[in-house]
């Protein structure tokens, strides 16, 4: 342990006054991450303003390169534009960025990490830590302990995804619409999803590919191979956007490399960290997972047709879908020595 | 043709106050449905309102069973109760009973008849037809032409079921979930449903059963291998409440027996009666398919790890998927001179 671990680290949050960023402060604070400085940042556009941490207003600076001086953690929470730009300025600079954008968690050269499952990939980051999509942490976090006991072979998911996935404009969006609803007023158009949100579902989430699935389809898809190490790992997925402000959930038929008896999936997700499973007729639902750090399953049982499961995941895509997940992250670069 | 089809029939309608039976008068009066005399009916709590008709009030009687003394057609969209009842009154009277409740589904001697998909079970009616669930309904209806093209091996599915499928009182608690939330108020506890459902998903319709799966789950297997006749057809499915007013969706990735390329497998679904095939970049959604009587399909595309497709389908529950549907079989008897 270096004199650093004692006074606390540097930390910059790049994107502080997002939805992510906010969570990000809370999190860093009621985990008592050891900080001896907080430099909240941001785009141009919203440096100036102020947020709270720990009880304290602290300014907004703008997110440039001579801000990163002398930091031990960057947390990116903003644009993939920002992260590509600064997040090598903050390596340069000899800190360790743990970013929630896109941007790096394909590039072989950048751990994708979501500690419980895969926190030895942190052995050999070169600076920048990407941390997985709001969606995948969730279903990573499902599949692992199912692998560990019975190996994987494949997985056929929906997932119903909150709006505060696309950030505050998304839980705007969501917000004005359902003002409206309930004025009986026409809403302005959408502007963030690709329909109307407010008492609708809306099968898309990010923009479509050529072969006719989405970016976050095909996001969770290689994100999940990439965190589990298998490469040809079958995942078939819709993601689906609902009218729910946090909390994310996926109805998932998972097949096993050996059949799994329902008790014992259940025994090895209640087993696992970071998991909580609940019996049939507990039903984990969004809205019981918004502000809690776990995850949450429930409805396991046998398919019908298959030696497949059947279960239902919900995970708060704020926190260890985002927030908490880079906090984990930083977490375990101290344990493991690695600053 | 009987002379009755001059002069029209005479229809009753159980559970006219009701979410589906009010869009059934609805939809009776649209069609322009032959009708001489209309008689409202429903159970004795109901009973002595007035409901509207062509412009015309007209006041609600009891159900009882001189209530159906020379009836035609009866539709009943009350509970199972009241069908099972009935529905054997109505028969002894000589009228047809048309029903949407669960009770005479998945009776032998009873067809459980999608018009456009299996009119001919028709022919072997014996007073009583059941209408199908509403989310088997656009189910069906989607498979159907796929079937016909390629051959059907199996189905995963999931279903973003809207409120009013759990008639006025899903509506009503959705309502009061949400001004609620409006005010910053707390909700009262929920009744209908086993979550709060405002602002939230709830991975559960209907009640469990001892496999873990729900009976709606059960239902939308078993009425689709009915109607389709596949009495083998491996449908894998987890039903979703979602907080939507009207209109079910369902996520599916379907094995035909022969791969069907895309093009070709939406060419098939737009050729079909009742069908709007939308292609990729056109989100069909519940409020989109809301008052509308064809099912809507869209995101038809490729699985990236078998030859099965993914598609995403949404119809409006109180009218495909219940109103519409049943006075499509009276007009469907009709047409095959069975009355």
């Amino acid at each position: 342990m270096s004199s650093r671990s004692q006074a606390g680290y540097v930390v910059a949050v790049v994107g502080a006054t997002g939805a992510v960023g906010s969570v990000l402060l809370d999190v860093l604070h009621e985990r008592s991450f050891p900080i001896a400085e907080l430099r909240p940042l941001a785009s141009e556009r919203s440096a100036g303003s102020s947020v709270a941490f720990a009880g304290r207003a602290l300014e907004v600076q703008v997110a440039r390169p001579e801000a990163f001086d002398s930091t031990d953690f960057v947390f990116f929470a903003a644009t993939g534009s920002l992260s590509k730009t600064l997040a090598p300025e903050v390596v340069a600079r000899g800190g360790i960025v743990i970013d929630k954008s896109s941007t790096w968690r394909m590039d072989d050269t950048v751990p994708l990490v979501v500690p419980e499952v895969n926190a030895a990939a942190l052995d050999d980051h070169r600076g920048i830590i990407a941390c997985p999509n709001c969606t995948t942490i969730g279903f990573v976090m499902t599949l692992e302990p199912l692998r560990r006991r019975a190996g994987l072979e494949a997985v056929v998911a929906t997932t119903l995804q909150a709006v505060s996935g696309a950030g505050l404009p998304g839980l705007e969006e969501l917000r004005v619409q359902q003002l409206a609803l309930h004025d009986g007023r026409p809403a302005p158009p959408p502007q963030t999803f690709a329909a109307p949100i407010a008492n609708n579902v809306v099968p898309l989430c990010d923009v479509l590919g050529e072969d006719g699935f989405s970016g976050e389809e095909a996001k969770l898809l290689e994100e999940t191979r990439k965190i589990l190490a298998l490469p040809d790992l079958a995942v078939s997925i819709t993601c689906v956007r609902v009218p729910v402000p946090t909390g994310h959930s996926a109805s998932m038929l998972v097949q096993t490399t050996r059949p799994l008896p329902v008790s014992e999936a259940i025994q090895a997700l209640a087993d696992f960290p970071g998991i909580v499973a609940t019996e049939n007729g507990c039903l984990p639902t969004p809205a019981a997972v918004a502000g809690r750090d776990e995850v949450l399953v429930g409805r396991v049982r046998k398919d019908l047709h298959s030696d497949g499961l059947w279960l239902w995941q919900v995970s708060d895509n704020l926190r260890k879908g985002a927030a908490t997940n880079a906090v984990q992250i930083a977490e375990e670069i101290i344990r493991r020595g690695l600053r």
